[in-house]
């Protein structure tokens, strides 16, 4: 059989960023749920029963999985990736985990004479889908290298950062910004509504001043047309806040403002809203009004 | 004497505000500091001794104070705009200080048969210098109409709010949002630095992706050039934090996230930074490095 590319994880990301690659490369795709992967088989992709299964056909393997967990699980679990992956075989995850995890893995990798790079992605779903992402890569630098042109058709900011693992920092510290930003955004907004102001003057003004953000423009956006599919759900949102604090204690850095923000994020979470898009954090005041 | 516009207040902002309508029209300025006058005078204006003043030479007076009691002090007070003020005259302010002061002195106005009108800006230092900034105006339609003109020598965009006080409203939500985008910024940053990331990388991720904002993109270079000359005070920045908060407690809204900030952006201040850029909230770290 050919050798080709392999795809694991198609939610919202993943899918359209495979569906990029099988444009011009056969791709050997799985996913748990598998009906998700029917778009990419309409797309010409290979359907394999297992993550092995796609180890033993392809040479360049992407990831684009839930957490920490799905990850290991992929990888490392029963009829996972490290079952039937030969030596040479590069690992790009695009998956946001732990960069504990990542180093772990890649060190399990290196074992078996596959190279692991971490390659998190900035730019939501409208980046995955016009393959203007951001990504941002740990790991050697000559397989990096080696996987930027696949990259390329993927993504429109390809930056290498340094060491295993420093891809997956960077995404998390990013990721704390624009959390914080989406919360800021949230409740400046709902502020706004309850003393008057409207959609329209507001938007019109912070889209373009000091208040400025993308997180801003995508809380207005969803908001006005109480639209709440994910998108990037609540859960993913939480699950990185959750990781960049851990980090910070880790190195004993003092993330205050993280700190209370991921307590609120988390109270949205419990409320019910983890399947619901990120910025249904604007909805958080709805039963106080 | 010839009619002329007037402009209390030449701070960093109203200096570089005052300094476009100069180009056009005769200008009498006032500052309680009469050394900021200098370039104003340079460039054309008349020098006032008092707002009294300024407010007899003027049928129409802006405003670019400090506080709330700055311009309680310059409108009502002793040799103030009011002791002075013609009927028919518009009085334009561009300060940031509370919607209900705002409509006090509107009242006040009023019965001396002069317009208020709440106009304030966002876009920072460089906004006023280039004439980008966005200026948001509360008051009566028709005053706003009249000065349009003027407003548009000094900002890119005039979003005409609604009723007096308005505009305050407005843009005490939209500091609240910038307020807190900034310690996001600053907080990632300093995480990231800790974490081993370099700043190129950082820049490069963060200035496009999802965690984009104006304040980050001021951070970064504001810290890379250790320059932390205001700009905008840390002092104001808290000033406008603490007014938000006030106005949410007002109407019963939880501002969560905007209470936390505050007592970090208070901490801030009371370490001495109060004169600093508002982008200096970056250094909190440093004696903990």
């Amino acid at each position: 059989m050919e050798e080709s590319l392999g795809f694991i994880g198609l939610g919202v990301m993943g899918q359209a960023m495979a569906l990029h690659l099988v444009k011009s490369h056969p791709v050997t795709v799985y996913n748990r749920t598998r009906e998700r992967c029917q778009p990419l088989l309409q797309a010409g992709a290979q359907l394999a029963d297992t993550p092995a299964e796609v180890a033993s056909r392809s040479r360049c393997i992407f990831l684009m999985l839930k957490d920490d967990a799905a990850v290991s699980e992929v990888v490392e679990g029963s009829s996972g990736v490290f079952e039937a992956i030969c030596p040479g075989t590069i690992v790009v995850d695009h998956s946001t985990i732990s960069p504990a995890s990542t180093r772990r893995l890649a060190h399990a990798a290196k074992i078996r004479n596959v190279q692991w790079l971490d390659a998190p992605v900035t730019g939501g779903d409208i980046g995955a889908r016009e393959a203007t992402l951001t990504i941002m890569v740990g790991g050697e630098a000559a397989a990096f290298e080696e996987v930027q042109p696949y990259l390329k058709e993927m993504g429109r900011r390809i930056v290498y950062v340094g060491a295993v693992g420093q891809g997956q920092t960077l995404k998390l510290v990013a990721n704390l910004v624009s959390g914080i930003n989406l919360m800021a955004a949230s409740e400046g907004v709902r502020l706004g509504l309850k003393l008057g102001l409207s959609w329209d003057t507001m938007d019109e003004v912070m889209s373009h001043g000091t208040s400025q953000s993308y997180e801003l423009s995508k809380i207005v956006d969803r908001m006005r047309r109480d639209n709440f599919v994910p998108g990037f759900s609540v859960e993913n949102r939480y699950k990185d806040l959750k990781l960049a604090l851990e980090l910070a204690r880790q190195v004993g850095f003092n993330a205050d403002l993280t700190e209370r923000a991921e307590e609120l994020y988390r109270e949205h979470w419990q409320a019910g809203y983890g399947q619901s898009d990120e910025a249904s954090y604007v909805k958080r005041w709805d039963e106080s009004e």
